[in-house]
C-alpha cells in the first residue's frame, strides 16, 4: 500500500447463490478493462424477491485500483 | 418497478448456517402473510456467541412489497 | 441480557472463503484472552484483490463481552 | 401534536412528472387504508432511465399517523 | 433471542415529564394491538417549547416483536 | 469562493406549492436582515398531510454568507 | 407549524441532574433574547466523570424559532 | 436489474428552473459518452444565491449503467 | 483536556429506572479497573420489553480516559 | 466545561497554505464579534482546484461559546 | 460554479510528510490525464504505521470537473 | 495485511502546532504498551480556543495492531 496514488470505481454485482458470490463477478467482469485492482469495500447488499423467495443478491462495491502500478 | 406504491417493511431473520440463510428465513415466514415482496435491503448483520462460537447469525432487511401489484 | 455491563471491543478476521469465516476467526481468535463474549455486529467487509480476484475477505466487527459474567 | 402516539411506515411513490407528484400518489394510495396521516419526511430521491432520459421518479418517505385520533 | 423471526415497528411518544415516560407510553399503546413485543431502540429526541419550557417530549423508537412467539 | 470567511445558518421554509417554493420563500424571508447569502444546501424535506393530501411542503436548509462582503 | 419560516439554533446545556434538566436549562437561558422558540431535537448527550461518578450532563440540542411570529 | 454488472458515476447537472430539470440535464449530458444507464439517486441538492435569489439549482446523482448491455 | 492522550472505551449498563442510571452504572463498574476517565458519549439507547412493559433500559456509551493521568 | 451554557456557530475559513490555517483565520474573524469561543470540530475539508493545483482550501468548523461568560 | 455539468471521481493520494501533501499528490497524478478539475472533498483520512511512527499519510478524495469546460 | 487478526482502540492526541503532530503524539505514546501497530483512521477532529486563537489541535484516531503479530 506503500507510496501509490489509487482511483476508486463503484460496481454493482449480481448472483443467485451468495453475496460473496456477487462481489466476485462485479470484480471478475471489471478486470477485463481495470488493470490493478487492489482491494475492495462492500456499500451494499441487496436482493430481488419472487415468491417470497431470494432471486439475485445484488452487491454493490467500491473498488480501488492504482494509476502508477 | 414501472409505476408502482410499494410499502416497506423491517423483519430480523435468524440462522446458525449463514447470512444469506437468515435472509431467506426471514423473507419465507413474511411471505405468509404478505404478497408481492420485490425486493430486500440488508441493514444490520449481527450474531450471538457462546464459548467463542458463533451460535446465530441476525440479519435485519427492509422488504419493499407492491401495494397495487 | 438482564443487566449485565458490557465492554465492547472491535476485532478483524480474515479469510480465503467467506465472510462467515472471517467472522469466525477473529471470534475464535479473541476468545483465547476475552471470556464471555455474547454478541457480535459487523461495521465493515472489506477485501483484497489480485489479478481480479478476491484473495482475503476481511470483516470488522463490534464484539460485547459481560465484565460480571 | 400536542400528546398523541404516532406509528410511523414508509412508502415510495412513482410519477413521472416530479418528486411532488411522486409523493402525492404514495400518500393518496395509502389514505385508502391508513386514516389520521399527519406528516412525511423524505427519505430517497431515486429514479429510471431509459435513452438518457427520466423515466419514472421515485421517491420514499416516512409517514406519521395517529394511534389515536 | 435464540432463532425468532422479528418484524419491526416505529412509534413516537409523547410525555409532559420525561424521555423515559414518553418511551413507555408509546409501548403501551402499542401494546393494545401487538403482542410479543421484545425490544426497543431510541432513534429520535424531540420535543415542543412554549414561552421558554419544554411542554412536551416526544421520542420516537422501534419495536421489535417476534411473528412466531 | 476566493477566499471569504463564511458563517452558515439553518432555515426552514414552507410553502402549498413546492420544494423549490419553500426553499425561496426561505431565502427570501432572511434576506431581509442578512446580506451576503452566497449558497444554500438542502438538509431535509417534511411536509403536512390532512386528509391523506399534502397541505405543506416543509424544506430545511443550510445557508452560507460572506462575513467580509 | 402552518407557513413559518424557522431558524434552527445549537445550544448545549448542563446539568448535574438529568438529561431532561440539561435541556430545560438551555431553553430557559436561549429565552432571555431568542423569542417564539417552537421545537428541539437532542443531537448529542455527553457528560463529565470524576472519581467514576458523573458530574455533568452536557446535551446538544437544536432549536427552532419563528421568524414572522 | 436480473444479472447484469452495474458501474455507478456521480455527477452534478445544473439549473435556473427547479431540481428536476437539474437531474435530466446532467443525465441527457452523460448520455453523449455513456451508453445503458438505468437508475439515478439524488445524494444532494445545492444551490446559489444573488441579492437572496436562487440563481442555480445544483443536484448531484450517483447514475448506474450496465456494463454488459 | 489541555494537552493529555486519551484513550477511549466502550460500556453499555443497564437500569430498570432510567437512562442515567443505566450511564451512572457502567461508569461505576468500569471505575473497578479504569482509572481516570474524564468524560462519556450516548452512542445508543436501548431496552427490553415484556408484556408492554420496559423491563431494563440499556444504554451504550463511549468513555474517554487519559494514558497520562 | 463545568455548567455553562453553550451556543453554536458554523463557520467556512479559507486559506492557501494548509487545513490549520483555514481553521486559524476562521477563528480570528469570528473573534471580532463573538466573545468567548472555547472549542470547535471539523466538519468539512475541502478545496479549489486551478490547473491541477490546490489554490485555496476551506475547511467548515462548528465553534462552541458560552452565554455566560 | 455557473451552470455547467460536473462528473465526481475518487482518489487517494500518498504522503510521508502531511496531509496537505497527499492530497496535492493525488491531484496532481489525476491532472496528467483529467482536464478541467474544479474542488475537492476530502473523505478519509487514513495512514500507515511501523514502530510506532507513522510511515505514509493516505487521504481519499472526491474530485469534481467540467463535462463541459 | 495478508490473513492477520486486528485488534482496533480508540485514541486522542493533543498538538499545540498540527493535526499531523496530534496523530503522532496520539501514536508514540500508545506504542509503549501496545506492539503490532499497522495503520490508522482519523474519526475527529478537534481544537480548543483561548481568546480567538486555536491553542490545541485534539484528533481522534482509530489505530489496529495484529493479535499475531
Amino acid at each position: 500500500m506503500s507510496d501509490h496514488i489509487y482511483k476508486h470505481i463503484q460496481l454493482t454485482g449480481s448472483s443467485t447463490e451468495s453475496i460473496e458470490d456477487a462481489v466476485r463477478k462485479a470484480i471478475e467482469r471489471a478486470g477485463k478493462t481495470v488493470k490493478n485492482m487492489r482491494w475492495f469495500q462492500v456499500v451494499d447488499t441487496r436482493g430481488h424477491i419472487e415468491d417470497a423467495r431470494v432471486m439475485h443478491w445484488q452487491v454493490t462495491i467500491e473498488v480501488g485500483f492504482t494509476l502508477d502500478g
